[in-house]
């Protein structure tokens, strides 16, 4: 049977909470996730993954402990596994995440803004 | 050391042909493609992996057995593992692949639109 068609703007328009992603698709034992940033993120890296930034909309700011990396709609990042990273953006801004399932957004670092897994849109 | 941005309409200027993925980024043993897509592709499937097609201008029409489904950009479909589909596109449209690293693109079928894999652009 035909898997659907998965569109990111009516996906995006079914939740406004920042830095909480969304699941929308999986890819074998990957997800493809949704989150909306606005702010400054923790400090934290993965120790097991890299992890796949792609900006939908407007402009992400990454921040590595040697320079920042400015992210505008039509790029995309990976970060490699064990590199401490810290997501920024002034104005909110659109990210399709590409991971494997499990992956913990706040990586080793943890607190507040730990999001709940697995959480589907 | 950071790592860098990954601009899609850069990388798109670079090449012309059709059907001939080109790679951009890699995430553990996934690699992110850009492809560019006009006419119609030939029916296969790939039985050991999931696919997704993420498209970033034009109008994928994505065939499978049963129906058509229509991608326009902004849209995504992950098509799964041994479902047979063909893509085609009536104007040239511009795709990011996501899938592992050694996936050929014809699957099963093979034939004349076999591209060469690992081709980075």
């Amino acid at each position: 049977m035909a898997p659907s068609a998965i569109n990111f703007a009516d996906k995006l328009g079914r939740f406004a909470e920042h830095w909480s992603p969304r699941v929308v698709a999986e890819m074998n034992d990957y997800q493809f996730k949704l989150v909306k940033i606005q702010g400054e993120f923790v400090w934290h890296s993965h120790a097991d993954t890299d992890e796949t930034f792609i900006v939908l909309a407007g402009t992400l700011r990454m921040g590595f402990r040697d320079r920042e990396v400015v992210l505008n709609s039509g790029e995309m990042i990976v970060v490699p596994r064990g590199v401490e990273h810290c997501p920024r953006a002034d104005a909110e801004c659109h990210v399709l995440l590409v991971e494997p399932r499990g992956v913990v957004n706040t990586g080793d670092a943890g607190g507040a803004l730990t999001a709940r897994n697995d959480v589907w849109v």
